[in-house]
């Protein structure tokens, strides 16, 4: 299955910049290389030691591609585990593609996506939940996505899997042993420490399926709506929140993002935020419709946060309060938010008939002055109240990807008939079975058990180049 | 006037990639490096030895940011001359920005718009001629350009211009000398030989000067102006014209480039295709505002094509000869090709017919189908005739940069004043003064005379990172 052609890609982004990495892998990486390099003290790249970078030039037939920098790594040592060549040249799109065109012609083929990754895997370099998180950790855009998938790539997850299975693979031994014994009826296998391992193992993975909860939304954002009619602040509320961010990447100039306008990072932790119409009651067909999307809205949103016009309240406060009412019996479980805005317009004596009108709602209301920036924080901090940061902060494992998920789910239900066959006396033979598929699905996550088909769906989603 | 505070900049292009490279130069580059990154092999960066890679982290109180490779270059031996770190970082955007906000919170400053390629040129690397073309070179897009740029960028243009300044400068020092003896009427400098060397730069210079008209269009592309209405087949023709390179561009996945369709490569020329509405005579108002902008894009196209349906030629040919001949009595001197479309719907005594009203014209004519794509080979070999490639193949020396030709034009002027001088028998004080200009000049180029204003010009033209 290991294939052993050398292959190259760009490895930095498309585009013009400084300089650019085109990335050469496999048997032929260093003969290729030299094939067309010349190095400025003369000394072939073959004859380098391994980690170390060679000044000269890309030359073909007397004609000069670029001067250039070429790194050398020798297997194993290398990203991929094969011999890798990288050639750091300008960054122009033209020299790039020159560069590599001639490197086809020299024998090399053309990666395809992941492939880079996808060698490092099959070369026994990273396993698959490590390889997976390269692609998680290149996507990653803030922070709490970037600490997941860097424990990840750095094998935390991984040593929690491989660790159950070791020690369940110990049992699932001595069980065999016993049905190689199965006249004599001896019992290798220690039973009621075997059931000691069977909670333990049902323990950490309930806790891992848990953290799938969280682990989703920080890869995804969380979802939060905002329920406001026209004119009531949300743009001028976004920007508030947008503000310090925003600041931080145009410090850098050159690494300034395409930022989707709704989409904000707090403290690490990315929110998506829904816009919604509003919900008021009405007879129009037209409206209805409205209403209909923003219920939509409102359900897929793990926050909802309910916005209106402080300074207007007076004359619709019995529509908000019935608004308010209808999302709360909808969705009981949803955590609601009521933003009163414009409190820089608001006197002692309005604000204090607001919160009586609000207070048999019993819930968690903030006044804001999205204008000033005022109550800015105090809504920040709510939100990210919201997110079960704890395992976040523990460093503990959290589940992000659903194929993970997938396994761990099907892993828990193999323990769980372990556990009964246990208690009900099942024999060993099938017990046996139910272990031996409880530690097949442990393999699924660190690709001790793959096929070319899940390689393929997995390796697919990588760019070219990594 | 060098300052030594170490630089930060993201070198390779911004978005995402497999991977970034992050590159720090000056006194403490290695230092800030090493305050960041922990080796796997525990060995710290200052204790390695030059142009050598090492795995590790870039790491902060415990958090672990990024998996990296770091290459480190010790001056003098590097692209700027100084101490330089790379750091190749997972290509996250997210992750770009937070290694460069951390080198910039350990003491780096944010590098300007060329100021790796500036301290090149301070740090005497390169020399100013060669720095510019590190820019032209990144910015490249087609053989010749590149070819160019790279030949300046190895100090093929710098060399031309210091051997002729040397020589100059030996004689100006001979005078010199002559004007310490003044009174004893001495000649140091023999007259015939510095008149052979006048005579010689002056070559040079004029040859110099005049590849400016080839370098200038290669650098920028040769603008064609295509005359036609609508539907002639103009962009079936450029189609036709395209098809090879795009081919060449879609077969590498990942390097593909934002192309403006009318802007092709023939032979590794650019070429800028200009549309034109045409010329029909009219007295619309509407029509005639056309008809001026028609000629204005003539008057920028160094080459026209005038594209006619060759299927229609019966009804228009009167119109067709008209046209032509306002374009040929407008510009003489103007390449004008006539290119007479649908040639696959033509008969034998049509074609006879249209050659026959056209003879008078003498002009190129070529008969194609845009849509089979006939004739298109004879209509790239007709474009490219019209470039004056024959310094290029010769590899000669080619201007390309305004601020070159005007130091050379410069040069030249007091050159001459220098001959003038030595045949109006001058005294040789007055012709050291136009000797020294000249010099002054010639030392513009490769930037051994410069200022802080012309720097700032010149590097404010790169990227960051460069």
């Amino acid at each position: 299955m290991i294939n052993h052609e050398t292959i190259v890609a760009l490895a930095t982004p498309s585009g013009a910049g400084a300089i650019a990495i085109i990335r050469l892998s496999g048997n032929d990486a260093i003969s290729i290389a030299e094939s067309v390099f010349q190095s400025v003290s003369g000394k072939k790249l073959s004859k380098q030691k391994t980690h170390t970078i060679h000044l000269g030039h890309i030359v073909e037939e007397g004609k000069v591609y670029d001067q250039v920098l070429v790194s050398n790594f020798k297997n194993p040592n290398s990203y991929t585990g094969e011999d890798v060549v990288e050639i750091s040249c300008h960054g122009s799109t033209y020299i790039q593609q020159q560069i590599i065109q001639l490197l086809l012609r020299k024998g090399a083929k053309m990666a395809q996506a992941g492939e880079f990754t996808l060698r490092a895997f099959l070369n026994g370099k990273l396993d698959l939940s490590q390889a997976e998180a390269v692609a998680d950790l290149i996507s990653s855009d803030n922070e709490a996505s970037h600490q997941i998938a860097m424990q990840q790539m750095r094998g935390g997850f991984s040593n929690e899997i491989a660790k159950l299975r070791e020690e369940l693979l110990n049992f699932a031994s001595l069980i065999e042993l016993e049905l190689d014994f199965a006249e004599e009826d001896v019992e290798f296998a220690d039973r009621s420490q075997f059931k000691e391992l069977l909670n333990r193992i049902e323990f950490v993975l309930k806790r891992l399926i848990d953290s799938f909860a969280v682990g989703n939304v920080i890869k995804n954002g969380i979802p939060v709506a905002i329920v406001g009619e026209p004119n009531v602040g949300k743009s001028t509320l976004l920007n508030a929140l947008l503000n310090e961010e925003r600041a931080i990447v145009s410090d850098i100039a050159g690494t300034t993002r395409d930022t989707i306008e709704d989409e904000l990072v707090i403290d690490g932790i990315g929110f998506r935020f829904i816009d919604t119409a509003g919900i008021r009651e009405t007879k129009d067909v037209v409206e209805s419709i409205g209403i209909k999307k923003t219920f939509e809205k409102i359900e897929q949103a793990q926050v909802v946060i309910y916005l209106f016009d402080g300074s207007k309240f007076k004359s619709s406060s019995s529509q908000f309060v019935i608004e308010l009412e209808q999302i709360k019996n909808k969705y009981p479980q949803k955590p609601l938010v009521i933003l009163i805005n414009k409190k820089d317009v608001l006197s002692e004596e309005e604000i204090s008939n607001i919160n009586l009108k609000l207070e048999n709602l019993h819930l968690k209301q903030i006044l804001i002055s999205a204008k000033n920036k005022e109550g800015i924080d105090e809504l920040k901090n709510t939100l990210l109240s919201f997110v079960n940061t704890g395992a976040l902060r523990n460093n503990e494992t959290i589940v992000t990807n659903t194929r993970h998920y997938d396994s761990l789910l099907k892993a828990l239900e193999e323990i769980q008939k372990v556990k009964f066959g246990m208690e009900t006396n099942l024999s060993s033979d099938l017990m046996a079975i139910d272990i031996k598929q409880a530690l097949y699905y442990f393999g699924e996550i660190t690709g001790e058990v793959t096929n070319d088909e899940l390689l393929g769906n997995i390796f697919a989603n990588f760019c070219i180049g990594k």
